[in-house]
């Protein structure tokens, strides 16, 4: 029998490169207001772009509103600033709904964990459309039951919280050891789950040195790192007695 | 000298055939929804979804919550309905954007207007990121000034208060018997404008019986009725005698 009942996903940057896509997605924005009429070079334009979301947060939803504020006027003589910030939208979700594809071996890991009997859920931190639009695009939503995502902003208790990990363990009635999450950030995504008695697996899937994880304090350090869905299937299979095909073909 | 110093265009089947692909875009949201889970006939799930626009707007921003609320219990047994309605919210988006074109000719006549040195300008009632986004989407915002797009929304004014019309006028310094509305809606795009004496023409380009013209009170009655861009080109050349080329080639 295994030793998990659950195995739970964080969505960005663990079942879907985000961070990659959300750069490129606000550098054809930079460009497409630019070609809209802006004024103003792309380096001083994407910098300060750069700064609204360091500051006002990655889900706010007036980023191009700001960035405009924040231009000298020479910036905007002659602009059209509603139309500017539409082509800079327009080309961010353009990019952003191009690009959104599972990791590989992702959907095939969660079918295959769901036919082997495992519950398969995503507890996710953000806004609840935004986050459940990139799982119907990622087209994932088939793997997971009807109550299997946990979305912040529905629950109502945000990341580290971890009774936003609790509140998936009690709607499926699973001990803490024996389920599993699956996230990419050591403050939100592994200390939390860890401290309730969680298995926990880092998500290395992105370019990053994996050499950090030695230094992380032991409450946040994972019990795995993963490279790979192949890492993580192999780990589920012969480390947690899952009943997994060795590959996802 | 042409007898008109500009032409002012509405956005939603005047420039762009709005109201076909809004019908199919929901058409898919709700075959998406049931794709999604939704244990319902599609006519009913459809029915209602026509009932909830009629009762709170096209514009309204939670038609698919609103569908949810509505339907019968069991319909939503073992459903996530955050994912269902994302899955309508996609599938719409998708389509809208994919079927999103101007009317053959609108873009032509868009930048001859402009050669030609007559101001082109949109008038539009509507959401300003939403209709801004149309224009941006359209690839008309190449032939339309900075200061040539007056949105209700924006503007603080909503059609049919001829006061929307009278901010663009004043803007541009323009006089109302030398500019022209061009508009499919004669209640909102027609009566007010004439009012303040501007050239009105009703745009007839989606299939619909043109002989109700003649039905309509005076005050709404346009100038002309156009059921194309090539008659709309041939009128402003042949009529008003704005130079434009005889086709948009």
């Amino acid at each position: 029998m295994a030793d998990l009942d659950a195995v739970y996903f964080d969505i960005d940057d663990t079942l879907c490169a985000t961070g990659g896509f959300a750069l490129r997605a606000r550098r054809n924005a930079v460009r497409a207001m630019i070609e809209a009429g802006l004024r103003a070079d792309e380096e001083l334009v994407w910098n300060e772009l750069v700064e609204v979301i360091a500051e006002f947060s990655s889900n706010y939803e007036h980023h191009y509103d700001k960035l405009l504020l924040r231009l000298p006027p020479e910036a905007l003589e002659g602009v059209n600033r509603v139309l500017v910030v539409a082509a800079g939208v327009a080309a961010y979700h353009d990019t952003k709904f191009r690009e959104l594809t599972p990791y590989p071996g992702a959907a095939e890991l969660l079918r295959d964990l769901s036919a082997a009997g495992v519950r398969v859920g995503v507890i996710t931190h953000g806004w609840t459309m935004k986050q459940a639009e990139k799982l119907v695009r990622l087209g994932l939503t088939r793997w997971l039951d009807h109550d299997a995502v946990f979305i912040s902003d529905q629950i109502g208790i945000a990341k580290p919280n971890p009774k936003l990990y609790l509140a998936a363990l009690r709607a499926h009635g699973i001990a803490p050891g024996r389920a599993m999450y699956v996230g990419d950030n050591p403050v939100n995504d592994i200390a939390p789950p860890k401290r309730l008695g969680m298995r926990t697996a880092l998500a290395r899937l992105r370019q990053r040195p994996a050499d950090d994880v030695a230094a992380l304090p032991e409450s946040h350090r994972p019990d795995h790192v993963v490279t790979s869905y192949a890492e993580l299937r192999a780990l589920l299979r012969d480390v947690y007695g899952v009943p997994l095909p060795a590959s996802g073909a």
